[in-house]
């Protein structure tokens, strides 16, 4: 398994086993530092203490922040951006998945700027940011990679194009201690930045490269018996290829729908929430773009015809992989209907007008119904 | 065919028809720049028209060095910089394929932090640059997109580790003029990025993602019928991702033997040098790595095994695509061997320690026997 790094975007990324010890050659000048965690994960991925021996040895102070949750809402992006300013750090250190690096995004912003995250999500000009460093803990985010960062509001979850990390660290033994059910959800993330990133309006020539390779990888390593590093290191390899082709060509209906979904229940899962809606997302999908069955044929191999056959392989999929949840097992029924509607054609407008058909209400219904 | 522009090291690459328009997002602040170009290409392909026109319309000063010749001297490079100082450029923008790039890269260092082209073939401390724009003319040299120059000084080529373009721009219609055979051996170029980065030590997913999907768009690509702009855009596009995976992983004894080669024929164009070894080589090179099989099988749709069998589907490759030369052609005769000899084990040592085989002076041999 071959450690690499490279620059994408504004990210420097190291890619591999034991990449985090890269760390400090990115601590020149710095005197204290802002330790963003969720409440368990970094701790438990042994990726915390690896950060905090390097900083130790480096002479760094630091200060951890440990309460970033699932589904982050805007005051938490402002409480770390209060801790780290009222502890004048000066970088940020995120030790977490999609979560923690989008808090920690937003963070480094209003820590130097002002305002609240409120603010930014309304479309407040970034002028200036606080370096920022993400230790990625799943692999589905790539937001490791990308610029984006959604935050929740209420009931509302807004994505943003916020900035990049500056130095990121991909380190697959970091992903040995998720748990199974986690590490469904987190690949069928990545496989969603893929699928979505490929079939929409904005894909071009190398979204689909990175976005057929991840699919194939995901494809490939995923499984009963992924809990080893080497499937570790391919899936996040997957997940690392969807998050650059999601930069490039953002997500569409599926996210959108889910972040209605998990707006109204904050302690869905995200990866969860996608592949319980996925199914029948991919039918519509299908109907209007080509690289649809080119995408599912390299998650699993087999020929797409029809858009039922596209729901169908992937509802085969889900099935081999282990995944079997829906909405109404987290309690959603007919009665949520109208306020998801609300949310997708209202403040996740933005989102759906990037797929290149128009999604319609008698859509969005038949996707929730059959996903019950 | 879709245009699109990201960023990947530290140059932000627009890529597709009509990007070149883009350029003006891109002269702030500047009062006066200087062009690059090889003799005719530039005009010939309409890029330098596109330029000036730009540059006009935001009313800044430009000069032009029209003189940078194929393998292109220390000596070109130190004059482009001197004519860079006198006109007191804020910028320059190489319009041209590999050699004029190569140049502007250097140039671009001279230009500010003094001392001779060498002095950074020798290692020198790279400190400032001036702003480097890239106009890609050629769907093959990757320059456009990774950090390496190659000149010649002497009878020496020598390739560094230079610096990125800032901005790059590869527009498909510019290589619409490349004539027939400069079309092949430029892609042949991109094909040994490819096949070079991903059989090297450095190798990793990233660089075999890249390359496998490099090598498949040319082998669907370039033929009799390559010579309109779709073909174009997508050679064009295979091109760029072997820049990616050369930067990564860069080429190693088939590069090291043309840089002989074209070091001591100067007027050897390089992808044809390539061409013209390429096939023997990869019979040695095939017997140290199972990346080979792969990329030919990509490349040509043939199920590779031994590394005779890899040298005959090269050989058969380079007859379809039209391809017949050999070194006696070009006047290289056994007299010649000692010389290449020494230049491979000498000054292109560096090279050749990059591939995960010793390369031994009988292989070498048989390598040019072969070519004869």
């Amino acid at each position: 398994m071959k450690s690499f790094s490279f620059r994408y975007g504004e990210t420097k990324l190291y890619f591999g086993p034991n990449v985090i010890s890269k760390l400090k050659e990115h601590l020149d000048g710095m005197e204290s530092v802002t330790i963003v965690t969720g409440r368990k994960s970094a701790e438990k991925s042994g990726a915390l203490q690896d950060v905090k021996k390097i900083l130790e040895e480096s002479g760094i102070d630091y200060q951890v922040f440990s309460k970033v949750i699932p589904n982050p809402t805007v005051d938490i992006a402002g409480g770390v951006a209060e801790f780290a300013r009222k502890n004048c750090s000066d970088c940020l250190i995120g030790i977490g998945g999609g979560s923690v690096i989008d808090v920690s995004k937003v963070s480094s912003i209003i820590a130097v700027n002002g305002g609240r995250a409120e603010d930014y999500l309304n479309g407040m000009k970034i002028k200036r940011k606080i370096k920022l460093i993400a230790v990625n803990l799943t692999h589905g985010t790539g937001s490791e990679i990308d610029r984006f960062a959604v935050l929740t509001k209420g009931k509302e979850k807004v994505g943003i194009s916020a900035r990049y990390p500056d130095v990121s660290f991909d380190d697959p033994r970091y992903m040995l201690s998720l748990p199974r059910e986690q590490s469904i959800y987190t690949s069928i993330d990545a496989f969603f930045h893929s699928y979505e990133a490929v079939t929409a309006r904005a894909a071009n020539p190398l979204v689909k490269t990175l976005s057929m390779e991840s699919a194939r990888i995901i494809g490939e390593n995923l499984g009963e018996d992924s809990q080893n590093l080497e499937k570790k290191y391919n899936l996040l390899y997957a997940s690392m290829l969807a998050g650059i082709a999601l930069d490039i060509s953002p997500a569409h209906i599926v996210h959108a729908i889910e972040h209605a979904l998990s707006g109204i229940k904050q302690d869905l899962a995200h990866g969860c929430g996608l592949a319980m809606v996925g199914a029948r997302s991919i039918y519509w999908i299908h109907k209007h773009s080509k690289e649809s069955a080119d995408i599912l044929e390299r998650l699993t191999g087999k020929k797409v015809k029809s858009p039922s056959d596209a729901e169908k392989t992937f509802r085969d999929f889900l099935d081999e992989v282990g995944f079997d949840e829906k909405l109404s097992d987290y309690g959603f029924g007919r009665d949520d209907f109208s306020e998801i509607k609300e949310m997708v054609f209202g403040r996740l407008s933005y989102s759906i007008s990037r797929a290149n058909f128009k999604l319609t209400e008698d859509m969005l219904i038949d996707i929730l119904e059959k996903s019950l």
